[in-house]
């Protein structure tokens, strides 16, 4: 087990105040969509982005406001919101261990309750009244999309550079690591250096994450990751652990062959070519390339709070940087 | 043919300087996404709700303003967006009498090309740096989606009242509508009133509007609707000429019994039930009575011009109430 993080100590009071305000966006006359809703809020993880944003915001201010919480809580329901389209578009039927929407629900109910997520997520972003953020808020939920889609017209193109891996995960996360810290930042008033250097944190910091979740889609176990391993590579999903793996191998060509030739053994089940990869990843030094990379990005997040004044809120922001890291452990 | 409408005439200039901001949001690295976004756009309507929001700028303004014009693009980006899914939900294969999205793409990419559009609409609304307007394009989605969430769980519901007919297409159609002319008016810096009076005027032609389409649907030719005559029954949607049809019927039970019964003599491919039905509201009194009901929204709409300066775009907005009920003549 890891340690509980300070951060979201800190933070639990706020957080409890982002939980309520996401679960009054339940439309009353619908008992079906209000119980769908509560499920997926229920079923949250550990609310990382919306305890960014409180964090960042307190970094200058002794009190949470109405405004940070609408804040946060605009935060975590555009990620829920796109969770919902993401589960549907892989059919994954298991997100962290709880059936996902669409296993219950049909298409249009699925595409219709994420675009209901994203209107609400926009009236949070539109309460806190301050226009950077709402311009923010509109880029990152574009800059989001704009990456799943890059994903979904690059999916099985095993040979990808690593330069179009960075891009690929900042849109996905990174983007809105960002943008919690530094609409946090903007909405307590901070100076333009100030919000600059937040921003790099935050980016810094979901940088590290995401390399974190695509070495755990390879070394996890089905029980803790709430999801089957190796769904990645499955999906073709190019990662950095299958990146450094492919550059180490010493018959590339033999990996790629037996990927594309994927689909016609597995379906006469002759052998799982895709789980016997993944095993050979998870063995292979490109899981420790990846994570030291990880931890590259941790350490660059933490320098970037140097010029803060020390402080409980400061603390909490880099350890959360160690924390996201320590999670491969 | 219809004759021309001077509000288009009027605001054309404008028009296109939002046809042109449209067209921007084009990735420029993803050119089968370019290429579907251009015809997406090629595929546009009459623009209708853009062109109430330049011209109710307008009635106050002289000259139209980068902002008036990012407003009127978000609401036209908000309204492509929603048909984009709409389209995937219903498996529509045309609209407009183009091929949609979804029939050339995967379920996935039509998601993500739709949620994009709605990124790209809310980064319009921000650009009018109108915490007001931003707000109201938020609510407006909300109230447009749990619309559509509404009318997906009372499918095949025949025997719905009036009562639950008017809340429906507010949401579906005469929502934004309202939107547009409010939003256009608060930019503006209209007074209370007079922005009350925009929204009633907008919501009433809305209302209208989809009361036209309602009785289009099944009164038009499939050439004309670029669509297939009786969608609406067919998808189990109850309107306002099956209301009353089923209201003046003399067997009611008997219609129901035969909707209730359709999918069995489908698939036998005997008969084609709601063809047969569809053919006998067309030609019953239920026809006219739907009528008189748009109808009188649009004079609703005209009266609540009455206390406006008389001018071009007064008139302009007066003629448009007109036009959206000539639609069906």
């Amino acid at each position: 087990m890891i340690k509980e993080i300070s951060i979201l100590n800190l933070v639990q009071t706020d957080l409890e105040r982002v939980e309520a305000k996401m679960r009054s966006i339940a439309p009353d006359s619908y008992a079906p969509l209000a119980e769908a809703f509560m499920q997926l809020l229920a079923g949250g993880g550990k609310r990382l982005r919306p305890a960014l944003a409180l964090a960042t915001y307190r970094l200058f201010h002794p009190n949470t406001s109405e405004k940070s919480v609408a804040l946060a809580a605009a935060i975590e329901m555009l990620h829920t919101a796109t969770l919902v389209h993401d589960d549907l578009i892989d059919n994954a039927l298991v997100r962290r261990g709880v059936t996902t929407l669409n296993a219950q629900w049909n298409k249009g109910a699925t595409v219709l309750a994420g675009d209901y997520l994203f209107a609400q997520a926009a009236g949070f972003a539109a309460e806190t009244e301050n226009v950077p953020v709402i311009q923010l808020f509109a880029d990152t939920l574009r800059i989001i999309v704009e990456g799943e889609l890059r994903q979904l017209f690059s999916s099985r193109q095993w040979q990808q550079s690593r330069d179009a891996y960075y891009p690929r995960i900042f849109a996905k996360t990174a983007s809105l690591f960002a943008s919690a810290t530094k609409s946090g930042a903007l909405l307590a008033g901070a100076t333009d250096e100030q919000v600059q250097e937040l921003y790099a944190y935050g980016k810094d910091v979901g940088m590290a994450f995401q390399i974190v979740d695509d070495i755990l889609d390879y070394s996890g176990e089905e029980a803790t990751l709430g999801k089957p391993v190796g769904g990645d590579l499955r999906q073709g999903i190019v990662t950095l652990p299958f990146y450094y793996f492919l550059q180490n191998h010493a018959d590339p060509e033999s990996v790629l062959h037996a990927l594309d030739a994927r689909n016609d053994t597995e379906q006469d089940g002759v052998a799982d070519i895709v789980g016997d990869i993944v095993a050979q990843v998870r063995q292979s030094p490109a899981m420790t390339q990846a994570s030291n990379e990880a931890a590259a990005f941790a350490t660059a997040a933490k320098m970037r709070l140097g010029n803060f004044e020390p402080g409980p809120y400061r603390s909490a922001l880099e350890e959360l940087a160690d924390f996201v890291v320590a999670r491969h452990v």
